[in-house]
């Protein structure tokens, strides 16, 4: 009896066509309000860089820059190794559609040596996922079912009546539906699985977009795989909202209180 | 009686040499231990998308990535505009020495429109400049004398030990010396005016270096150019150190409490 592939592994699998092309289509389940869900399009950028012939090491740090609406159909990743140190490598990955970049990033990889560690990021004192309730209510957008979500705080207003929050801080467990290993690609998608900070702030449904997500991972490979949760608590808040732009950053723990990746954003707004 | 031009501006002085090409040289009043105070180089790649004359909207994100040691003497930045849309637009810069990529860079320009503003980032309660003593002591790189730091807690340790100081947080006082009024170029650069976080939680100067540097812009160019004060408050922490490489977080703040901008860096450290 074979079993059937992950949906987030066939969604980020890439066709390799050659000096550092590779072909992908995006994926009904992951699927937003327009186009794919942001951190989708973050994990395929970042498997290219994996699958690349000439990758030294492994990601440290990744940005992604959503130029344009990535539109349903076949699209072109192109990662191209700028240049390669000793024991780090840097990275610009386009993912093209007829030809236009509808994304960029940047990417640095890099081989790791045992050194000194310091977690200064506290993982936040919340109960434990299993006694936290699932998100409830039908999900507006099918990326949303891909995971399973638990909002300890700062979760989805419930009324959208334009009251204020008060601050931008949410906080919850997060978890590949159905559970999936951890990897550099799903910990990238999982950076972006936030709701828009200003929603909270706000209460109000306005449309947003990132234009610019970053994600340092403090994990190696075999750390990610050989973290036994299932799911990861994520915290984030912003710091800003003006005139149409407003940032968020956040961060990532095992459920054993390993920071294992911080991420920041930028995003556009519309009042 | 003509004034000198302020070294800033000689550092970021760019000749144009066509189709998004831009001809530099490194300035020695920014000099680091090896190569330029990485922030003047961040400075000098923003400034290539600010002459550019194909530019849409101001800056409001920017990330750099340093491939390289930065050789003293002449580069060259090549600015390229990946995508442009209405009212955003993406960029991909490069700067290079004998035709091999030293930095990389991505940047997002953009109109910004009037909408709801909201500051979650409250500055942190300290005293002013003028009661918080400049940092002593012989600086042993040229870049640190371009800027009056004061810090007012987490500055640089008195005792190089090894002793652990038990947290990564810094807090001061920046500003260009001499008095410079701010604009995009200089609040990159000051973003990256922190010294390392795994030198204050350690004591101990480890080499290090910024690998990739994000800067959120949360203000307009004019907004910068009316900012009544000379100093910016700067605040930094790091998340995680592990293995090779450490993140950190910052905000700057104008004198009158407005978050500027928000930065973010991952670097590598031996131990």
């Amino acid at each position: 009896m074979s079993q059937a592939r992950h949906a987030f592994d066939q969604a980020i699998a890439l066709q390799a066509a050659g000096d550092g092309v590779f072909e992908g289509h995006t994926h009904a389940a992951y699927a937003n309000m327009v186009g794919p869900f942001g951190g989708i399009t973050a994990a395929q950028m970042l498997q290219a860089v994996w699958l690349h012939p000439e990758r030294l090491g492994e990601p440290t740090a990744l940005t992604v820059n959503f130029c344009a609406a990535v539109a349903d159909g076949p699209f072109v990743v192109h990662a191209q190794a700028v240049r390669t140190n000793r024991s780090t490598q840097h990275w610009f990955v386009t993912l093209r559609q007829d030809d236009a970049v509808v994304a960029s990033a940047t990417a640095v990889t890099a081989l790791r040596r045992a050194t000194l560690r310091a977690q200064d990021a506290g993982m936040p004192q919340v109960p434990q996922p299993d006694q936290v309730p699932p998100m409830a209510g039908k999900s507006p957008v099918a990326w949303i079912d891909r995971y399973d979500i638990r909002y300890v705080r700062g979760g989805l207003p419930r009324e959208w009546d334009g009251s204020d929050a008060g601050d931008s801080q949410s906080c919850g467990w997060f978890a590949d539906e159905p559970a999936r290993p951890l990897d550099f690609a799903s910990l990238a998608a999982l950076c972006d699985v936030f709701f828009p900070r200003v929603w909270l702030r706000r209460a109000q449904r306005v449309p947003i977009g990132t234009v610019s997500m970053t994600v340092y991972f403090h994990a190696t490979a075999q750390e990610l795989a050989d973290n036994p949760g299932r799911f990861v608590l994520g915290q984030a808040h912003s710091h800003v909202m003006h005139d149409g732009f407003a940032d968020q950053t956040g961060a990532l723990w095992s459920e054993a209180g390993r920071c294992l990746a911080t991420t920041h954003q930028s995003l556009y707004y519309k009042e």
